[in-house]
């Protein structure tokens, strides 16, 4: 980097928030859960969205790109650099939750404010942003608005898009673009959120945003029920979504993959010795909220399906403790070298294109382990892949992405394209849709400065 | 028009859906609701995306400007000609409604597509969209999401923003963008559907849409509450919100405008002879729905409050009647000439808003007679404001309009900009924020082409 660039950083944002020492620099240039990284030129920490405008305008100027970064977690490689010639903008300074509006039910927060944070703000007021991660203590609003994150409870309740009700952001030029009112209806030109939420930061930097909030309902129950098939699983989540069940979350786990969670855990499997061949068949977790009353309201739906007559059922502490089954994946799943892809398919070719899915892996790579898992009434679906020979990565990742894609699947479900998936993106969008999206990128970003690489090769 | 133009729009369309006699096309030229239009130079009725790609390159080829129409109802002359060199697009051809996806709760229908003629095909089906309008035998799905509608259930459901899950449209250039496999979870680049509802026309013709419907709750309930003042009403509905009693519909009608509907449609006062003060109160509508017992949810919600004793409760279709005291505004005011503005206020200055504005208006017009009514929950304030002397009308709309932003509300609401509020824009939005949105125009109609004269002048 520069001398010139490097002072006017340190003018814009003071020098204690110009990280340049690469052995400090490679921690914000290495992706979440890997190991490889590259350290960037600078990592600069921009306390508001003027000081973040003087970075970007600075940045401008000398034509170095800038890779925008929440809590690094995203699982593509959108928020780490590809090359040291980037400089990084962390925006972990940027975390001030302001006051609750309790009569619209808004929040006002930095980007950098991590869920985590947020919820221990909203809780004591009975509050929530609908909307949960595993990655919660890390993964900050700015991050999870740019990449339109989801979790278990979009099927209900929609992905971030339909949380963001406002924000404050800096466009690469340094022009400062704003909606934060938070007035319902507001129908007078173009939508910030809109059009900025799932950019994956090629289009701004988000600097606060605007969020619609709930109230938290404080009774819960789950319940793990061994189905038949996933098609079964389906249909008795769409069953009970269609109820007044309280149906706030329908996660399946495979049987490969919950084998691998109880091993790696050292958990009883759910259904202990009463049932062994249940072991063997997908497992779904539903979980019910409601104001009270929970468990009944979840009791009564299963029991009026025979299909869960041997669901295990808890409720408060307990239920949060059948989660560990399905939640358990990540850590399981750390210890080993894995394929990891995440795709969604429409929920009616949901069990087709799962079994379609698995079919082409084994077939492209040989005797692998496949883990999946997933959101079932969103169709989403995190694959995993152990054991897959080097020399057949790409083959298996191409064998499975075009399975979901002649399945009218999505290959960028929850996690995004960001630089790892950009190859694919000409498979799954047309031409003209690319051209258009060019368009915009070009009319916001002229010279390309920002999140270089991400969606756009 | 040229003769080129016509016979490349006859090719395009098949000659008769052209029609350019001006008896005929003076209907399109006229907004809804009002006397004085101007008869565009054709009206082209496509009967799909690629037709509509065709015209579209026909008008770009000749430099003809093209104002797309939906089933016009809209109320700032966003959607009618403003001169007689302008060519009218109606997507009136366009009203297909394609299968119900009953897994993913979702529906695939033309733009031309009347909110009513949805609302009847889906109804045997137990499902519906979760937004209403008055104005449902007309408005199309194409119109309202251009025009981001909202109604009465947007404070629990959304505007149209929070419904549309997929668009099929045509850019200016006929180039066609597209997004409607209906995956739950697609974060694979921008999002047509977020980009284009709410712009107007202005961006593309949207020529079909893929909505995210809901199951319809059969009971319903429905309450006249006369309340002290606006804040105690707001506060009301507040509370009713926020626990679980299936609240749908907050409404309220202000004293001036409950006489005025009693007297234009010959009704009884809803207090009848009981409480003749009550007819000078504010009044507030609040509709329940539920699976079943609505009524004693709405009832048990209301016991908990003093404040609303004297409320009139009914179910079913009697719950419909009571309805008439909010929708019969729009036939009381037909018969009179009102500067019409529709605005929103954030709930925390709801009250405080209205009166100001109503000061401000009175003030700045003599003895006028206001007549305000809405939706609460979203402070969405329809103004009109009748006996307005001519040479007053420009002061009383600026004096308004003033007033809410001054207290950090949005001229737009749910009517949106149009043309008739152009003028305003740079009063609501920041010059920082209209040059980005210039530059978003540019990007995808650099040639001005569609909806000339809305959102930008």
């Amino acid at each position: 980097m520069s001398e010139s660039l490097n002072r006017e950083l340190a003018e814009a944002v003071g020098a204690e928030h110009v990280l340049v020492d690469p052995e400090v620099t490679i921690g914000y240039g290495t992706p979440w859960a890997a190991v490889d990284g590259v350290a960037p030129a600078a990592v600069v920490r921009p306390g508001n969205a003027a000081e973040a405008a003087a970075v970007l305008r600075a940045c401008a100027g000398h034509g170095a790109r800038v890779v925008l970064q929440g809590g690094n977690t995203g699982m593509v490689r959108g928020g780490v650099p590809a090359s040291s010639a980037e400089v990084v903008l962390s925006t972990a300074r940027m975390g001030a939750i302001e006051d609750v509006d309790r009569e619209s039910l808004q929040v006002v927060a930095g980007a950098g404010t991590t869920l985590e944070a947020l919820q221990a703000r909203l809780e004591p007021e009975g509050l929530e942003l609908a909307l949960d991660l595993g990655a919660r203590s890390q993964a900050t609003l700015g991050g999870m608005a740019a990449t339109n994150a989801g979790g278990a409870r979009a099927f209900r309740h929609g992905t971030m898009r339909r949380h963001v009700v406002g924000v404050e952001a800096v466009l690469a030029d340094g022009t400062v673009i704003e909606r934060l009112g938070g007035v319902l209806k507001d129908s007078t030109g173009y939508d910030w959120p809109s059009v900025l939420v799932g950019s994956e930061g090629t289009l701004a930097l988000i600097t606060r945003l605007r969020l619609r909030l709930r109230r938290i309902e404080r009774s819960r129950a789950a319940a793990l029920v061994p189905v038949d098939s996933l098609a079964q699983g389906l249909a008795l989540a769409v069953a009970l979504r269609d109820r007044p069940a309280g149906l706030e979350a329908a996660e399946f786990v495979l049987p490969g993959t919950l084998r691998l969670v109880c091993d790696e855990l050292d958990l009883r499997p759910p259904f202990g010795d009463r049932e062994p061949a249940d072991r063997e068949r997908p497992l779904v977790l539903l979980e019910a909220r409601a104001a009270q009353g929970a468990y009944d309201l979840l009791a009564e739906a299963l029991a009026e399906h025979p299909e869960a007559e041997r669901a295990v059922l808890a409720e408060g502490a307990e239920a949060l403790g059948l989660w560990r089954y399905r939640e358990g994946t990540g850590e399981a799943l750390a210890r080993h070298r894995v394929v990891k892809l995440d795709v969604a398919l429409p929920l009616a070719r949901l069990a087709e294109g799962v079994a379609a899915t698995e079919r082409a892996a084994l077939d492209a790579a040989g005797p692998i382990h496949p883990y999946l898992f997933g959101h079932l009434l969103d169709g989403n679906v995190h694959i995993n892949l152990g054991d897959v020979p080097d020399d057949r990565r790409a083959a298996v990742e191409r064998a499975v992405l075009e399975t979901v894609l002649a399945h009218g699947g999505s290959i960028g479900a929850e996690h995004g394209i960001g630089r790892a998936k950009v190859a694919w993106l000409a498979a799954d969008r047309s031409p003209a849709d690319i051209a258009a999206m060019r368009s915009l990128k070009q009319a916001l970003d002229p010279q390309a400065l920002l999140n270089p690489g991400v969606l756009f090769d």
